[in-house]
């Protein structure tokens, strides 16, 4: 396919990147800053613009990875070639695209991407939603040719899935930060616990979470548990998130989740 | 070094094999289960007892890797032979092995084995203390024998660590299952989420984890943080969790950690 990326930023360089290694022709790059649509164009063999109005029209699809409240605007410029516009983000319904155009799909690639870490695109799981059958199988199509995860995905369905990223990715991060910080304190090196996060990673890959949990929260060990909200007296938002978060793996596990 | 194992769980396997496997000798594994004593025993070469009235003598340490609230008791018993003991828990300090014995350590791997996984011993982090500095130094040899990272952690940091653990790990696992369970209660399967758990837990291998946040609480993208909430209107507990974390990311960021 012919295919015009509007964007530069990490989806924008990483899939990109994946279609012109899949074979597909990379026609322009878009970006308000002319340096970054040069520095991508350059890397796909394809033409930097940065301005609308020097969009050519000899192109199959336009595949849009800008920022979420620049996406529809960005659309309604692009409508008048009557060409197939995707968009490539987790929080904006079809709906939307669809008031500007019929002729619109969604190409979600579900992973954080940044510039200076090589992915492999192959593992990366490809959100797939169209506006009718046959925009769904063309871009089921191009999908499968960087990706062996794809999936089709309404917007509806779109929505829990960030909101679940949020939870098994964005907090979880957050949480490895107050391990870290934990540890600083008490001039310990964050490479103590780093093998133990990975093997936790490596845990999920092959088991359903709820069925492994491990520490004082799913014995109900309350001596554990009360040692370690006396540690964290002198931080009373520590001790709010971990006795929230205990108390939901208790009441969980009570549930029935879970085989031990 | 000739050593014995006291318990047949998941540490005691574990450690015994990368033992025996690094050259040393596996005198005897004691396990109140005789069927749990033989198994691990004939794994290792050693001898299998159910009764510590039948502990050879002959040996120059003692490993307790038993439960939590059994070691003392039974660190109690082996005393009498004035050998070394060495447990192998991130919760009991150090003092109350010393009430029963001078000769007394901490053999601390700070990982989460289970017994169908393979682990490779030699990055899993060894945790050392000991009565005096002959002892830390014979532990740490010891240590070095079996794993590449070998420190020395006082009983107040040990405390630190298990609790650092249970932020980055057990909170950490309950999170996937939060994320799994969303999923499931919208039709979609686990897989689509796992490329990224994989993803964010190797980013925290090589980076500060507040300096790599992302997500809708460190951009405070309340129009995202909204909508998700709406989601969870009807599981309270997930909105409360939810709020709570995007909160702490949130304050957390304008404290300036992290870099973005």
């Amino acid at each position: 396919m012919r295919i015009t990326i509007i964007g530069s930023g990490n989806v924008a360089t990483h899939l990109s990147a994946a279609l012109k290694n899949a074979g597909h022709r990379i026609v322009q790059v878009y970006s308000r800053d002319m340096h970054n649509a040069t520095l991508l164009a350059y890397h796909v063999g394809a033409e930097a613009i940065d301005d609308l109005r020097d969009i050519n029209p000899q192109t199959d699809l336009f595949i849009i990875a800008v920022k979420d409240d620049a996406i529809i605007e960005t659309a309604a410029h692009l409508a008048a070639y009557s060409k197939l516009i995707a968009h490539t983000s987790g929080a904006v319904d079809l709906e939307q695209l669809l008031n500007i155009t019929p002729l619109a799909g969604v190409f979600y690639p579900l992973q954080t991407f940044s510039k200076t870490k090589e992915v492999d695109f192959r593992e990366v799981p490809m959100c797939i939603e169209g506006a009718d059958e046959d925009i769904v199988k063309t871009l089921e199509a191009l999908a499968r040719d960087v990706s062996n995860s794809v999936y089709r995905i309404s917007s509806a369905q779109r929505k829990v899935l960030h909101l679940s990223a949020v939870f098994a990715c964005n907090f979880v991060n957050h949480l490895y930060g107050i391990g870290e910080q934990l540890l600083k304190d008490s001039e310990m090196d964050f490479d103590l616990l780093r093998p133990l996060i990975k093997e936790t990673a490596d845990k999920a890959m092959l088991n359903s979470p709820y069925t492994v949990q491990t520490g004082p929260a799913v014995r109900n060990d309350k001596n554990t548990m009360g040692t370690h909200l006396q540690l964290l007296k002198a931080q009373p938002h520590l001790q709010r998130i971990y006795e929230m978060l205990s108390q939901d793996i208790i009441k969980n596990h009570n549930k029935g989740n879970g085989d031990k």
